[in-house]
């Protein structure tokens, strides 16, 4: 069974180690690569002690310089990356006839006046949108965005979101009014990424749950575009994420109205959707997804309850926001390209 | 200075304890008396080791017998009991003419019909009802209640949402549909009180959230009639309660739709609500409340922003469950009944 | 490529659920059977949802009756029971021709003196003894145990300690007088098992180290009779062990008397004793290894410091007590006995 | 009751926080001056909101220059410094003729050799040196050291070892040989300051238990040095220092040669040694002194138990680092000096 090569770009931060973590031990490729600007020449496993014994001994962080990683015999890179700077990777490697699987935000939205908006910059590669796909693979139409070159990862709140809201809007169960879906989202420190800031140190976060970056959260952008594809028509959300004491995890509760709805509708409209999908877990009503029993899966858990009283829909969701929130959302989409078992490698 | 002497019903739990830490070192009081039906006749210090310094060295735990604890010489009687349990010791004490603060849910509702409903029994003393206010200090119309025998002390969910929710309500600025209030709350595990249940071991919650008891945890009646009656119409509201892994606080946020309220009405009639109220902090908007800032306090905090793109108001709040969610409350009710300072014993 | 069948008893409690997690992945054997006394005729998935996708589906909970379990047609049993009950099924396995590594303390011991000193009771099986060898695989001479129907599996601290120490006393390193060497170790709460007692509650154990069983905690006779064996003459040591705020793992430092030896000879000692052992890791003077660095893992780290003024050396060792410690340690023991490769199903 | 007026120097970090909390709170001082060079001109409830209500509200972070604090009106100042720029200011005051309670380590060391060998750095103020007493209140032979104007807090680890060790050594119950004396020690995170390194962020801390500094942390030397003024000759110990996954509490494990000693006899020389002192708590044999009874108190639990086998004591202690370790103790010097209740202000 011969092996493709992968490579990782920004490999250090803790989206870049899980993928370093996952690709190392996937029986189907070979690591060959992983750049960080600041570890350039450091042999990986004394970066990651972690992985020790999954880590090539040899593999090395290289520098980060695009034109020099386009070169290399990699035949698809995976981008862990700040917005803005992964377009320019993605462009050399796609000009290089690599495939590239972005985990950033810069390929996640059709419409650079929203990246504008959210983001705060022009798009930095507008004329490659359009061939990059936004892929959530549990919720794709058909196989077409195989095809692509450069595929979108979705983010880690809106994955945890769309899951459990996408089939509902497709089969017009729900038809939220603006502002009417109130979405609450709980995340594990390690959202933040290894970013080196008091806010996260171990005696701030221990014992501290916030709220943070409302109402506008950059990931809601995301979240409205794909709910809005999904219903036909523009859905405006009310998002409110948080920190968590804990290093691992999204859990995401959801109001929706639903006046009429009945619970074994909700039901069947995910076990339609998600027949034969092997990360998606339905919970029966009344039990709840816990983030501890998705910890270190690629799984999304779901749930939902609804409320006569109220006519609401509660949907809940739970996700390890390193994993199916990130680099295993990758790797599930790398073995969806590739024709390996879509699990592979994932639990 | 004279004190007075205060006893504790049910001592043993959480409640009980963070109620014992409190009196024993409140320069008002002298505890006198605290029982626990299982621990009777050990010491106090020998259950609560972590107060040993502040507890009187001989002071032991007492059974629990209505009758004979009423004929103790004790001013006011705080019950950490079990609903439907603490009626029959608030009788017993009022009837020998004791003041009573009840920690438990039997004198929180006016309608004994929504306690069966809730609570799934007759109501333990119906004739006692209309004599015994609710009293959520901050929120008092006027001090009548003082007059009180029997005093219903709010419970954690509900004081975390009452505080952000009742002066916009009885203001006018929000006038919500049925079910369009979101409440998202996120307890820590003392919440639960001291249960020794496998859900509530170490290993099962250590990187835990998960939602329970939708769409009707026994707490949404006393949020909804207290809402209602500061509306002066029903309010109906979707509440979604969770378990966090912490072991203090509760995190509440609160969406609200409010079209054309400006974020400046809120604040000011939160300014106008808690001026002069020790234990209200008002945090300006975008700044939001850390479960960690108030653990150990009987503090509320609070804070507001407002969203033109939904029109909705997101109220954010945290309280310690333990104390402004449960002992510390019942003391600051004590404080203010004894006229004693609000805050003595109590930061 | 044909599979085994495998079984564990008593597969509820922590052990047990890993020995699911690990044996359910594990692409040689299958795993067939699984018993639990308290949750028998219940669906394995429904006791561990976090294991849902890899757990098969139709796997239920089977009484614990010994005789009738022997007739099953399993190839290799588990057992992650109590003392004294697991040498029942391990006689009933082994009359009926199956094979047992059992991760109890009835067969880690050779002499039943010390197992009654030790556990309070006469030894259960003392005629299965001379059969069973105690494996801690990665300090075996030779291939010999792999002949044995009955295998004991070492505990958790007792490998934390073994691991560091004995090709340091098989070395004639080190020579340590009777109570010189020191031994620490410090335990995630799920060394105490799925014991549901308000003592590993999430709210007292948060935030809480504490020592217990001093000076003699049962494993202390594992511990002294391997490193006695090893030294050639007996060793008597101090061991203190501790709870720490942690799911998982344990750290040990031990301290050992050593003069005129030098680090180099330490190191020396471990190459060689460990040379191409997968799992262990040795990690140069000066670098500490770290519970969260094997966490999920089958590994050992060890590291070791000399101290010239002191002459004492001063090692380091951690493990995650659920897998090296208890599951994992069988899963390599299966593997080993097997043929399979050592890391199958491990990493 | 007039009040005295204080002032914290480097009131930014954990230990600076602290002492604000417990100064503010105080009902014999009035805390006048703050200082810290990064937040110089910031009101301090901006940068410590969870001590809202007990912060003056005018009191605003003042620069940091010793000239200019010691011409304020300020009868103690609290000293926390790192070592090195503590000197600087301990002159300027102790010149102004201010008292001034060090807590960093430049005054704990008699001997400048000895801080030169620890601290890498030669003595700043070595004038200074004999007039600034080291005080532990507990182990204080007389009152002399009430005249000095310059006192030097012990340090968080040394408090814990000492506490236990001290009186059995004063008694000559333990006589020590060179290395004998083994002492593991798990702090808290808090213990590392607020150091905004990647080491101390939650996703890397929570989890983990690991050594670090070893065989020579700085601890050491004011360790030993006071070992050995108890003992009257040298005392040599291993110092074994550990990180562990929670915000608050030193737990020491101490292992001591001591044939022939009795259990009586340990716990004789304790309760001499510390009759009537509020803040040592004296556990009976066979029970463990726990981090999270004496977290956020000045406290000391310590236990010992003997092991007749090895012939060794082990004794156990903890204490909040924050508190008993640092600020706490700081506090407690204060109430001393100033002829204060001794646990003023600290339950």
């Amino acid at each position: 069974m011969s092996k493709i090569k992968v490579g990782i770009v920004g490999a250090s931060g803790y989206t870049g180690e899980e993928l370093v973590r996952l690709l190392a031990r996937h029986p189907r490729v070979e690591l060959t690569h992983a750049s960080s600007r600041s570890l350039a020449r450091t042999p990986l496993v004394k970066a990651m002690p972690q992985y020790r014994e999954i880590i090539p001994a040899d593999l090395v962080f290289t520098g980060a310089d695009p034109a020099e990683l386009a070169k290399e015999n990699v035949d698809i890179w995976f981008l862990a990356l700040p917005h803005g700077v992964a377009a320019t990777f993605a462009r050399a490697f796609v000009e290089a006839d690599r495939r590239v699987i972005d985990l950033s935000a810069d390929f996640r939205l059709t419409s650079t006046a929203l990246y504008k908006e959210y983001y705060g910059e022009e798009h930095p590669a507008p004329d490659l949108l359009a061939a990059a796909p936004y892929v959530l693979p549990e919720l794709m139409a058909n196989d077409d965005w195989k095809k692509a070159r450069l595929i979108a990862c979705p983010g880690c709140y809106p994955t945890s979101i769309q899951v459990p809201l996408i089939p509902l809007l497709r089969a017009g169960l729900i038809k939220p009014a603006p502002g009417s879906i109130v979405i609450n989202s709980y995340s594990g420190v390690s959202g933040a990424g290894k970013k080196v800031d008091a806010m996260y140190l171990f005696c701030e976060r221990e014992g501290s749950i916030k709220g943070y970056g409302m109402p506008r959260h950059r990931h809601l952008s995301e979240i409205e575009e794909n709910l809005s594809l999904a219903a036909g028509s523009p859905v405006v959300v009310q998002f409110n994420p948080h920190l968590a004491p804990m290093k691992r995890g999204i859990a995401t509760t959801i109001t929706v109205p639903a006046k009429g709805v009945a619970i074994d509708q909700v039901y069947a409209a995910w076990q339609k959707a998600y027949a034969g999908k092997p990360f998606i877990g339905i919970l029966p009503t009344g039990q709840y997804p816990d983030t501890a029993h998705i910890a270190w899966t690629n799984r999304v858990d779901i749930s939902a309850v609804a409320d006569p009283r109220t006519g609401n829909l509660v949907l809940t969701s739970v996700i390890d926001n390193l994993i199916k929130g990130a680099g295993g959302q990758g790797v599930q989409i790398m073995n969806l390209l590739c024709g390996f078992t879509e699990t592979e490698g994932l639990v």
